[in-house]
């Protein structure tokens, strides 16, 4: 595979060197790769990445959870850098400039869907950071575990100077997947909101949320978290395991943000929905949820699911935060700790984002 | 129960006698049983029932398939029939009066879902038409299988003789339980909609959403439906078991109606629907419903439960029936012959619902 695409990629355009970690195969887990990307073509912008957030998506790639990865894989798409060249015809970026890239790198941009700038649903089929191959049929896309990354101009997002940069680079998934489904329901003053989990994804629920005016109740299992969601701004806390705070909290919320991407029970959640009342779904769980129909009936309530967001909704966030100070809490870590950091993502040992400093590799 | 119940009908109140058919238990089938109702108070009205439509929920309730059946069970709630009687209160109708009564008889009248005409999801606890307990604590409530019922006047509905009367009986849950989510989610000119079963519910919401202007596609398992599908005014018919069939339909949908109250694979109709495009559900078979996250997650699809519909609605539904000259497709059929017709409509071998004319009680 990597000997084709090198051998095309000298055909037909030069080509760049890029350190990284990628995994050889599913029990490889992450070391040092090199490999070579395609030289920035007219339209693409060349970033030195400073910092890359560490997912959850990432590990289920990485051990190919999902049975859809290619190796060797290069992880990362929490990636904020400095531009350090750009084809001929990009005039959005300059070298120097402060830039973002999240789970994608290019779609058909022809469709209904990228025509709304909802990139994340093209109907043709979007190209994620990496793992997957790219529309010209051959190049594997490689991420953000990597000192640089060279992507099209219009999969390219401005970021201020105005904020952390290390903290900045989780809005580019966790930041965007939370802003989206919360700008998509128009969730704001007046809502009572319940938000399951308080990881990566909850975290950047609760404070956007509490930005955006509603009421925000963080549900979780553990007791210990309260004290965190209160500070980042949550109004009450419910613990899941206890019946009698459970009770209390049925048929009240008007949304509730399950961030949870491993089996659980959504009918808990449902049943804490008023009439009419949608629980957004922005997990995956590898096995189906398992919905007992009346919940949704005898109130006319509704699951949903919502994927990370478009181009422009990820602008808009990240301007949003820019303008309004909010970062994600992070831990950074040196590139070879990387494997000890998944161990501890496993047990939830993170508040709330591991982030790679790049200068380490 | 029943013993407690006449003693109290006597102390409080005159009472009338209804003649029936009842289940003793949940094996017994349906036999002739007669009772007491309490006579009309001031704001009731006594209904003599001329049809009675079967729905899938009196075999559920017969043999105790959800565990709430209080029994002797007398069944019935798409009920048709003329005023008898009217309590000194009643300003609503008069002897004479043409009437229906639906799955509810009773609700709280004061919690913010009745005040809004939402008495369906009342959060007090509606009261259904058969086999609960009323708002008195202690009375079970008794259905349409029956020469008469007696019902508070605001839980009654018009009906107009403009219709013929033994098809406007399945209207009162088949019919609306169709035409509340259609209205509620706006469905009509330039929404593509899928209806999942062709059977009493189906039939409707084909029904009305043809009249409400939506291009429908009746979604079926079985080929030998698609002539009377578009006899009721389908546009377009799919064999769910012809997998190219529904490859041509996958991402079509603004809407899919589900009316299959017993398991099923609600995946395959998920991926039917475009993005942002919603499920909406009508039955409740009784194990969850196995929902792959990803198919609501890659197009921001939805799943969502609706349960019959609230007075006001109703009523504006019989209206718009008598308006438009929409029924229910029915085959009538004697009081001692119900056991033959819940066989019948285990196997769906009724085009669409079976109503019961009361005279032959």
């Amino acid at each position: 595979m990597l000997e084709t695409q090198d051998k095309t990629a000298e055909a037909v355009s030069e080509t760049i060197m890029s350190n990284s970690y990628a995994a050889q195969n599913a029990s490889s887990g992450l070391a040092p790769f090199s490999f070579e990307r395609k030289a920035p073509g007219p339209h693409d912008v060349q970033i030195e990445i400073k910092y890359c957030g560490v997912c959850h998506t990432d590990i289920h790639f990485v051990r190919n959870d999902w049975g859809m990865s290619i190796y060797p894989l290069v992880p990362g798409h929490e990636i904020v850098g400095v531009v350090t060249n750009v084809g001929t015809h990009v005039k959005k970026y300059k070298e120097g400039d402060l830039v973002g890239v999240g789970c994608l790198v290019d779609s058909c941009r022809v469709c209904d869907n990228c025509n709304e700038g909802l990139q994340q649903y093209c109907l043709n089929g979007m190209v994620l950071t990496y793992s997957v191959i790219a529309k010209d049929g051959k190049t594997v896309t490689m991420g953000g575990y990597s000192n640089n990354i060279v992507v099209d101009q219009d999969f390219v997002l401005k970021v201020s100077d105005k904020l952390p940069l290390h903290a900045v680079a989780p809005l580019l998934c966790a930041g965007i997947t939370t802003y989206s489904p919360l700008r998509k329901w128009k969730i704001g003053k007046g809502h009572k909101i319940g938000i399951v989990g308080l990881g990566g994804l909850g975290h950047m629920a609760v404070k956007f949320a509490v930005s955006f005016g509603a009421e925000v109740t963080v549900l979780s299992t553990s007791p210990a978290k309260k004290e965190d969601a209160i500070r980042l701004g949550a109004h009450k806390f419910v613990v899941t395991k206890d019946e009698e705070q459970v009770q209390k909290v049925a048929g009240s919320f008007d949304f509730v943000i399950d961030t949870i991407s491993s089996a659980h029970d959504y009918n808990l959640y449902i049943n804490m929905l008023k009439t009419d009342g949608t629980i957004i779904c922005l997990g995956a769980p590898p096995e189906p949820a398992q919905v007992a129909m009346f919940g949704l009936l005898f109130q006319r309530r509704m699951v949903a699911g919502s994927l990370i967001g478009g181009i422009p909704e990820t602008q808009e966030m990240l301007d949003y935060c820019a303008e309004h100070n909010i970062t994600s809490d992070v831990e950074v870590i040196d590139m070879k700790d990387i494997n000890g950091a998944y161990q501890r993502m496993e047990k939830s040992d993170v508040k709330y984002r591991f982030v790679i400093d790049m200068a380490t590799l």
